[in-house]
Protein backbone atom coordinates (compact mmCIF):
# COMPACT_ATOMS: atom_id res chain seq x y z
CA UNK A 1 0.00 0.00 0.00
CA UNK A 2 1.48 3.63 -1.06
CA UNK A 3 1.10 5.85 1.85
CA UNK A 4 -1.61 8.85 0.38
CA UNK A 5 0.11 12.15 0.50
CA UNK A 6 -1.69 14.68 2.58
CA UNK A 7 -3.53 17.61 1.29
CA UNK A 8 -3.64 21.00 1.94
CA UNK A 9 -7.01 22.70 2.50
CA UNK A 10 -6.70 26.33 2.43
CA UNK A 11 -8.93 28.83 3.57
CA UNK A 12 -9.71 32.55 2.69
CA UNK A 13 -11.66 35.57 4.04
CA UNK A 14 -12.52 38.72 4.13
CA UNK A 15 -12.21 39.75 7.70
CA UNK A 16 -15.40 39.29 9.37
CA UNK A 17 -16.72 36.45 7.78
CA UNK A 18 -16.66 34.10 10.59
CA UNK A 19 -13.35 32.23 9.31
CA UNK A 20 -11.00 32.27 12.64
CA UNK A 21 -14.45 30.47 14.42
CA UNK A 22 -14.50 28.15 11.71
CA UNK A 23 -11.00 26.99 11.61
CA UNK A 24 -11.00 26.93 15.43
CA UNK A 25 -13.89 24.24 15.68
CA UNK A 26 -13.10 22.52 12.38
CA UNK A 27 -9.77 21.46 14.22
CA UNK A 28 -11.66 20.48 17.31
CA UNK A 29 -13.91 18.38 15.43
CA UNK A 30 -11.29 16.83 13.03
CA UNK A 31 -7.79 16.71 15.38
CA UNK A 32 -5.85 14.72 12.93
CA UNK A 33 -5.80 17.75 10.73
CA UNK A 34 -2.31 19.63 11.09
CA UNK A 35 -2.76 23.10 11.56
CA UNK A 36 -0.59 25.51 9.88
CA UNK A 37 1.04 28.04 12.25
CA UNK A 38 1.33 31.04 10.27
CA UNK A 39 4.55 33.75 10.86
CA UNK A 40 3.45 37.56 11.78
CA UNK A 41 4.79 40.72 12.34
CA UNK A 42 0.92 42.25 13.74
CA UNK A 43 0.64 42.60 17.30
CA UNK A 44 -0.83 39.62 19.16
CA UNK A 45 -4.51 40.00 19.75
CA UNK A 46 -6.13 39.77 23.57
CA UNK A 47 -5.94 35.80 23.76
CA UNK A 48 -4.28 34.95 20.77
CA UNK A 49 -0.95 32.65 21.79
CA UNK A 50 2.59 32.65 20.14
CA UNK A 51 2.80 29.43 18.64
CA UNK A 52 -0.13 28.04 18.52
CA UNK A 53 -2.51 31.12 16.97
CA UNK A 54 0.61 32.59 15.17
CA UNK A 55 4.23 32.95 15.56
CA UNK A 56 4.67 36.56 16.59
CA UNK A 57 7.94 37.69 15.47
CA UNK A 58 9.91 41.64 14.45
CA UNK A 59 10.24 42.68 11.09
CA UNK A 60 13.82 41.94 11.31
CA UNK A 61 13.32 38.52 11.62
CA UNK A 62 10.34 37.54 9.03
CA UNK A 63 12.91 39.26 6.36
CA UNK A 64 15.56 37.40 7.66
CA UNK A 65 13.44 34.19 7.65
CA UNK A 66 12.42 35.39 3.56
CA UNK A 67 15.86 36.27 2.78
CA UNK A 68 16.70 32.30 3.43
CA UNK A 69 13.77 31.13 1.38
CA UNK A 70 11.97 29.85 4.22
CA UNK A 71 8.30 30.93 2.88
CA UNK A 72 5.62 28.95 1.08
CA UNK A 73 3.55 31.93 0.66
CA UNK A 74 4.19 35.53 2.54
CA UNK A 75 2.30 38.25 2.15
CA UNK A 76 1.40 42.04 3.47
CA UNK A 77 -2.30 42.39 4.75
CA UNK A 78 -3.56 45.67 6.40
CA UNK A 79 0.46 46.84 6.91
CA UNK A 80 1.58 43.57 8.15
CA UNK A 81 3.89 40.51 7.09
CA UNK A 82 2.46 37.41 7.28
CA UNK A 83 4.27 34.07 5.78
CA UNK A 84 3.50 30.09 6.16
CA UNK A 85 7.03 28.31 6.44
CA UNK A 86 7.56 25.44 4.01
CA UNK A 87 9.34 23.06 6.34
CA UNK A 88 6.06 22.33 8.46
CA UNK A 89 3.86 21.98 5.42
CA UNK A 90 6.01 19.09 3.68
CA UNK A 91 7.08 17.40 7.14
CA UNK A 92 3.16 17.16 7.72
CA UNK A 93 1.96 16.47 3.79
CA UNK A 94 5.23 13.70 3.49
CA UNK A 95 3.62 12.07 6.12
CA UNK A 96 -0.06 12.01 5.23
CA UNK A 97 -1.40 14.18 7.43
CA UNK A 98 -3.65 16.83 5.60
CA UNK A 99 -3.06 20.20 6.76
CA UNK A 100 -5.29 23.27 7.37
CA UNK A 101 -4.03 26.77 6.15
CA UNK A 102 -5.79 29.97 7.28
CA UNK A 103 -4.42 32.71 5.05
CA UNK A 104 -5.64 35.66 3.06
CA UNK A 105 -6.12 35.45 -1.24
CA UNK A 106 -2.63 36.55 -2.09
CA UNK A 107 -1.39 33.23 -0.08
CA UNK A 108 -3.62 31.70 -1.40
CA UNK A 109 -2.53 32.42 -4.87
CA UNK A 110 1.22 31.53 -4.33
CA UNK A 111 0.13 28.37 -2.16
CA UNK A 112 -2.06 27.17 -5.81
CA UNK A 113 0.67 27.63 -8.23
CA UNK A 114 3.63 25.53 -5.35
CA UNK A 115 0.94 23.04 -4.97
CA UNK A 116 -1.44 22.84 -7.64
CA UNK A 117 -3.80 20.11 -5.79
CA UNK A 118 -4.29 22.36 -2.90
CA UNK A 119 -8.04 22.56 -1.76
CA UNK A 120 -8.70 26.33 -1.79
CA UNK A 121 -11.91 27.17 0.08
CA UNK A 122 -13.82 30.75 0.06
CA UNK A 123 -15.71 31.99 3.38
CA UNK A 124 -18.33 34.58 2.85
CA UNK A 125 -20.70 36.50 4.73
CA UNK A 126 -24.63 36.79 3.57
CA UNK A 127 -23.79 40.25 2.33
CA UNK A 128 -21.67 43.18 2.78
CA UNK A 129 -23.44 44.89 5.02
CA UNK A 130 -23.55 42.39 7.47
CA UNK A 131 -20.05 41.95 7.08
CA UNK A 132 -19.79 45.55 8.24
CA UNK A 133 -21.84 45.01 10.99
CA UNK A 134 -19.65 42.05 12.23
CA UNK A 135 -16.90 44.03 11.86
CA UNK A 136 -18.18 47.01 13.75
CA UNK A 137 -19.41 44.86 16.66
CA UNK A 138 -15.85 43.39 17.03
CA UNK A 139 -15.07 46.48 19.92
CA UNK A 140 -11.11 46.28 19.23
CA UNK A 141 -11.47 47.89 15.35
CA UNK A 142 -11.49 51.43 15.32
CA UNK A 143 -13.87 53.26 12.51
CA UNK A 144 -11.12 53.95 10.19
CA UNK A 145 -9.61 50.52 10.34
CA UNK A 146 -13.23 49.10 9.93
CA UNK A 147 -13.36 51.34 6.31
CA UNK A 148 -10.03 49.58 5.11
CA UNK A 149 -11.27 45.95 6.03
CA UNK A 150 -14.28 46.82 3.66
CA UNK A 151 -12.46 48.02 1.01
CA UNK A 152 -10.30 45.20 0.94
CA UNK A 153 -13.09 43.06 1.62
CA UNK A 154 -15.10 43.81 -1.79
CA UNK A 155 -11.47 43.50 -3.52
CA UNK A 156 -11.09 40.06 -2.01
CA UNK A 157 -14.89 38.77 -2.58
CA UNK A 158 -13.86 39.16 -6.30
CA UNK A 159 -11.15 37.03 -5.95
CA UNK A 160 -13.93 34.33 -5.08
CA UNK A 161 -14.07 32.51 -8.53
CA UNK A 162 -10.28 31.33 -8.23
CA UNK A 163 -11.71 29.24 -4.95
CA UNK A 164 -12.43 25.73 -5.30
CA UNK A 165 -15.15 25.75 -2.74
CA UNK A 166 -17.46 28.80 -1.54
CA UNK A 167 -18.87 28.66 1.90
CA UNK A 168 -21.65 31.28 2.55
CA UNK A 169 -21.80 31.67 6.07
CA UNK A 170 -25.46 32.05 7.07
CA UNK A 171 -25.21 30.12 10.17
CA UNK A 172 -22.07 28.60 11.88
CA UNK A 173 -23.80 25.48 12.30
CA UNK A 174 -24.48 25.15 8.85
CA UNK A 175 -21.09 26.41 7.55
CA UNK A 176 -19.12 24.50 10.33
CA UNK A 177 -20.97 21.49 8.20
CA UNK A 178 -20.11 22.21 4.80
CA UNK A 179 -16.30 22.77 5.97
CA UNK A 180 -16.31 19.45 7.34
CA UNK A 181 -17.75 17.66 4.44
CA UNK A 182 -15.87 19.23 1.90
CA UNK A 183 -12.58 17.88 3.68
CA UNK A 184 -14.35 14.25 4.34
CA UNK A 185 -15.37 14.44 0.81
CA UNK A 186 -11.94 15.10 -0.52
CA UNK A 187 -10.34 12.53 1.49
CA UNK A 188 -12.73 10.31 -0.77
CA UNK A 189 -11.64 11.45 -4.36
CA UNK A 190 -10.21 8.94 -6.34
CA UNK A 191 -7.38 11.38 -7.16
CA UNK A 192 -5.99 11.57 -4.24
CA UNK A 193 -5.94 8.00 -3.56
CA UNK A 194 -2.67 5.80 -4.40
CA UNK A 195 -1.83 3.65 -6.89
CA UNK A 196 -3.81 0.76 -5.45
CA UNK A 197 -6.29 0.17 -3.49
CA UNK A 198 -5.33 -0.82 0.35
CA UNK A 199 -7.59 -3.95 0.51
CA UNK A 200 -9.18 -5.00 -2.63
CA UNK A 201 -6.85 -5.69 -5.13
CA UNK A 202 -4.24 -7.18 -2.67
CA UNK A 203 -6.35 -9.53 -0.42
CA UNK A 204 -8.33 -12.47 -1.79
CA UNK B 1 -30.11 35.65 -9.53
CA UNK B 2 -29.00 32.75 -12.47
CA UNK B 3 -31.05 29.59 -10.95
CA UNK B 4 -28.11 26.49 -10.77
CA UNK B 5 -28.65 23.69 -12.22
CA UNK B 6 -28.77 20.41 -10.56
CA UNK B 7 -26.25 18.02 -10.16
CA UNK B 8 -26.23 14.26 -10.90
CA UNK B 9 -25.21 11.92 -8.38
CA UNK B 10 -24.64 8.61 -9.59
CA UNK B 11 -23.89 5.75 -6.69
CA UNK B 12 -22.66 2.13 -8.54
CA UNK B 13 -21.21 -0.65 -6.48
CA UNK B 14 -20.61 -4.36 -6.56
CA UNK B 15 -23.60 -6.49 -5.41
CA UNK B 16 -22.63 -6.82 -1.58
CA UNK B 17 -20.83 -3.61 -1.22
CA UNK B 18 -24.05 -1.88 0.96
CA UNK B 19 -25.39 0.74 -1.94
CA UNK B 20 -28.33 0.12 -1.72
CA UNK B 21 -28.93 0.68 2.13
CA UNK B 22 -26.91 3.86 1.60
CA UNK B 23 -28.75 4.87 -0.97
CA UNK B 24 -32.44 4.66 0.82
CA UNK B 25 -30.93 6.51 3.91
CA UNK B 26 -29.25 9.15 2.20
CA UNK B 27 -32.67 9.76 0.71
CA UNK B 28 -33.69 9.98 3.97
CA UNK B 29 -31.39 12.33 5.18
CA UNK B 30 -31.71 14.40 1.87
CA UNK B 31 -34.77 14.82 1.10
CA UNK B 32 -34.25 17.67 -1.61
CA UNK B 33 -32.52 14.61 -3.68
CA UNK B 34 -34.77 13.37 -6.26
CA UNK B 35 -34.18 10.15 -6.94
CA UNK B 36 -34.16 8.53 -10.13
CA UNK B 37 -36.27 5.45 -10.17
CA UNK B 38 -34.50 2.94 -12.45
CA UNK B 39 -36.22 0.90 -15.14
CA UNK B 40 -36.18 -3.09 -15.18
CA UNK B 41 -36.81 -6.51 -16.51
CA UNK B 42 -35.91 -8.51 -13.23
CA UNK B 43 -38.79 -9.28 -11.25
CA UNK B 44 -39.03 -7.17 -8.01
CA UNK B 45 -37.16 -8.82 -5.01
CA UNK B 46 -39.81 -9.14 -1.87
CA UNK B 47 -40.86 -5.80 -0.53
CA UNK B 48 -39.94 -3.80 -3.70
CA UNK B 49 -42.56 -1.22 -4.65
CA UNK B 50 -42.92 -0.42 -8.49
CA UNK B 51 -42.57 3.19 -8.82
CA UNK B 52 -40.60 3.39 -5.68
CA UNK B 53 -37.36 1.45 -5.92
CA UNK B 54 -37.78 0.74 -9.57
CA UNK B 55 -40.65 0.44 -12.75
CA UNK B 56 -40.81 -3.00 -13.21
CA UNK B 57 -41.78 -3.86 -17.06
CA UNK B 58 -41.73 -6.61 -19.66
CA UNK B 59 -38.52 -7.15 -22.10
CA UNK B 60 -41.15 -5.99 -24.82
CA UNK B 61 -42.07 -2.66 -22.96
CA UNK B 62 -38.54 -1.99 -22.04
CA UNK B 63 -37.63 -2.60 -25.64
CA UNK B 64 -39.70 -0.05 -26.93
CA UNK B 65 -39.05 2.62 -24.28
CA UNK B 66 -35.00 2.14 -26.38
CA UNK B 67 -36.70 1.95 -29.44
CA UNK B 68 -38.32 5.55 -28.66
CA UNK B 69 -35.01 6.80 -27.47
CA UNK B 70 -36.19 7.11 -23.76
CA UNK B 71 -33.51 5.59 -21.87
CA UNK B 72 -30.40 8.21 -21.01
CA UNK B 73 -28.22 4.86 -20.09
CA UNK B 74 -29.60 1.61 -20.31
CA UNK B 75 -27.83 -1.95 -19.40
CA UNK B 76 -27.81 -5.54 -19.25
CA UNK B 77 -26.44 -6.74 -15.82
CA UNK B 78 -27.04 -10.33 -14.67
CA UNK B 79 -29.35 -10.95 -17.81
CA UNK B 80 -31.46 -8.24 -17.22
CA UNK B 81 -32.41 -5.25 -18.66
CA UNK B 82 -32.17 -1.73 -16.94
CA UNK B 83 -32.70 1.92 -17.55
CA UNK B 84 -32.99 5.23 -17.11
CA UNK B 85 -35.26 7.61 -18.70
CA UNK B 86 -33.88 11.05 -19.55
CA UNK B 87 -36.73 12.78 -19.52
CA UNK B 88 -37.44 11.99 -15.47
CA UNK B 89 -33.73 13.21 -15.27
CA UNK B 90 -33.74 16.69 -17.80
CA UNK B 91 -36.75 17.68 -15.41
CA UNK B 92 -35.54 17.75 -12.25
CA UNK B 93 -31.91 19.62 -13.48
CA UNK B 94 -33.87 22.03 -14.93
CA UNK B 95 -35.26 23.17 -11.99
CA UNK B 96 -32.38 22.84 -10.06
CA UNK B 97 -32.75 19.53 -8.02
CA UNK B 98 -30.04 17.34 -7.95
CA UNK B 99 -30.76 13.69 -8.59
CA UNK B 100 -29.24 10.90 -6.87
CA UNK B 101 -28.97 7.78 -9.19
CA UNK B 102 -28.26 3.81 -8.41
CA UNK B 103 -26.80 2.64 -11.64
CA UNK B 104 -24.16 0.27 -12.35
CA UNK B 105 -20.53 0.73 -14.14
CA UNK B 106 -21.82 0.23 -17.64
CA UNK B 107 -24.76 2.69 -17.20
CA UNK B 108 -22.62 5.16 -14.91
CA UNK B 109 -19.81 5.79 -17.95
CA UNK B 110 -22.78 6.28 -20.19
CA UNK B 111 -23.96 9.42 -18.28
CA UNK B 112 -20.41 10.38 -17.88
CA UNK B 113 -20.54 10.89 -21.58
CA UNK B 114 -24.05 12.40 -21.76
CA UNK B 115 -23.04 14.42 -18.52
CA UNK B 116 -19.91 15.64 -18.01
CA UNK B 117 -20.82 17.85 -14.84
CA UNK B 118 -21.88 14.41 -13.03
CA UNK B 119 -20.81 13.14 -10.00
CA UNK B 120 -19.24 9.69 -10.07
CA UNK B 121 -19.43 7.62 -6.51
CA UNK B 122 -18.27 4.30 -6.16
CA UNK B 123 -19.04 2.00 -3.05
CA UNK B 124 -16.53 -0.81 -2.35
CA UNK B 125 -16.21 -3.92 0.26
CA UNK B 126 -13.62 -3.22 2.68
CA UNK B 127 -12.62 -6.77 0.92
CA UNK B 128 -13.55 -9.69 -2.16
CA UNK B 129 -13.66 -11.92 1.09
CA UNK B 130 -15.88 -9.48 2.80
CA UNK B 131 -17.86 -9.31 -0.13
CA UNK B 132 -18.62 -12.69 -0.47
CA UNK B 133 -19.60 -13.52 3.06
CA UNK B 134 -22.16 -10.48 2.66
CA UNK B 135 -24.23 -12.04 -0.62
CA UNK B 136 -24.01 -15.53 1.31
CA UNK B 137 -25.56 -13.66 4.31
CA UNK B 138 -28.43 -12.53 1.93
CA UNK B 139 -30.90 -15.41 1.90
CA UNK B 140 -32.60 -15.12 -1.39
CA UNK B 141 -28.92 -15.75 -3.53
CA UNK B 142 -28.26 -18.93 -4.83
CA UNK B 143 -24.87 -20.20 -4.84
CA UNK B 144 -24.31 -20.47 -8.70
CA UNK B 145 -26.32 -16.78 -8.48
CA UNK B 146 -23.20 -16.15 -5.80
CA UNK B 147 -20.24 -16.93 -8.04
CA UNK B 148 -21.62 -15.07 -11.12
CA UNK B 149 -22.55 -11.59 -8.78
CA UNK B 150 -17.99 -12.26 -7.64
CA UNK B 151 -17.12 -12.77 -11.24
CA UNK B 152 -18.70 -9.49 -12.03
CA UNK B 153 -17.87 -7.43 -8.56
CA UNK B 154 -14.13 -8.17 -9.41
CA UNK B 155 -14.53 -6.84 -13.13
CA UNK B 156 -16.08 -3.49 -11.47
CA UNK B 157 -13.65 -3.75 -8.37
CA UNK B 158 -11.50 -3.00 -11.68
CA UNK B 159 -13.43 0.45 -12.83
CA UNK B 160 -13.10 2.11 -9.86
CA UNK B 161 -10.20 5.12 -11.35
CA UNK B 162 -13.59 6.07 -13.27
CA UNK B 163 -15.18 7.72 -10.71
CA UNK B 164 -14.71 10.76 -9.04
CA UNK B 165 -15.25 9.27 -5.05
CA UNK B 166 -14.42 5.99 -3.99
CA UNK B 167 -16.16 5.31 -0.36
CA UNK B 168 -14.71 1.88 1.22
CA UNK B 169 -18.00 0.49 3.06
CA UNK B 170 -16.13 -0.59 6.32
CA UNK B 171 -18.86 0.64 8.87
CA UNK B 172 -22.39 2.13 7.59
CA UNK B 173 -22.17 4.99 9.73
CA UNK B 174 -19.06 6.04 8.37
CA UNK B 175 -20.09 5.16 4.72
CA UNK B 176 -22.93 7.45 5.03
CA UNK B 177 -21.30 10.57 6.53
CA UNK B 178 -19.04 10.39 3.27
CA UNK B 179 -21.63 9.93 0.71
CA UNK B 180 -23.79 13.04 2.63
CA UNK B 181 -20.16 14.94 2.90
CA UNK B 182 -19.39 14.21 -1.12
CA UNK B 183 -23.06 15.61 -1.83
CA UNK B 184 -22.88 18.90 0.85
CA UNK B 185 -19.32 19.72 -0.46
CA UNK B 186 -20.12 18.90 -4.65
CA UNK B 187 -23.00 21.68 -3.68
CA UNK B 188 -20.37 24.45 -2.16
CA UNK B 189 -18.33 23.63 -5.33
CA UNK B 190 -17.39 27.21 -7.13
CA UNK B 191 -17.81 25.83 -10.90
CA UNK B 192 -21.07 24.43 -9.90
CA UNK B 193 -22.43 28.16 -8.53
CA UNK B 194 -24.42 30.16 -11.41
CA UNK B 195 -22.55 33.24 -13.12
CA UNK B 196 -22.81 35.40 -10.00
CA UNK B 197 -22.74 35.55 -6.58
CA UNK B 198 -26.55 35.77 -5.71
CA UNK B 199 -26.26 38.38 -2.93
CA UNK B 200 -22.95 39.36 -2.42
CA UNK B 201 -22.14 41.23 -5.69
CA UNK B 202 -25.54 42.27 -5.73
CA UNK B 203 -26.80 43.70 -2.57
CA UNK B 204 -25.16 47.01 -1.23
Amino acid sequence: MIRRRGTLFVVSAPSGAGKTTLCREIRLRLPDLAYSVSVTTRPPRPGEIDGADFRFVGVSEFQAMLARGEFAEWATVHGNLYGTRARALEDALATGRDVLLDIDTQGAAQLRARYPDAVLIFILAPSVKELEQRLRERRSNMDADIERRLVRAREEIALWRQYDYLIVNRDVKEAMEQLESIILAERCRVVRLGLTLPDLEVRN
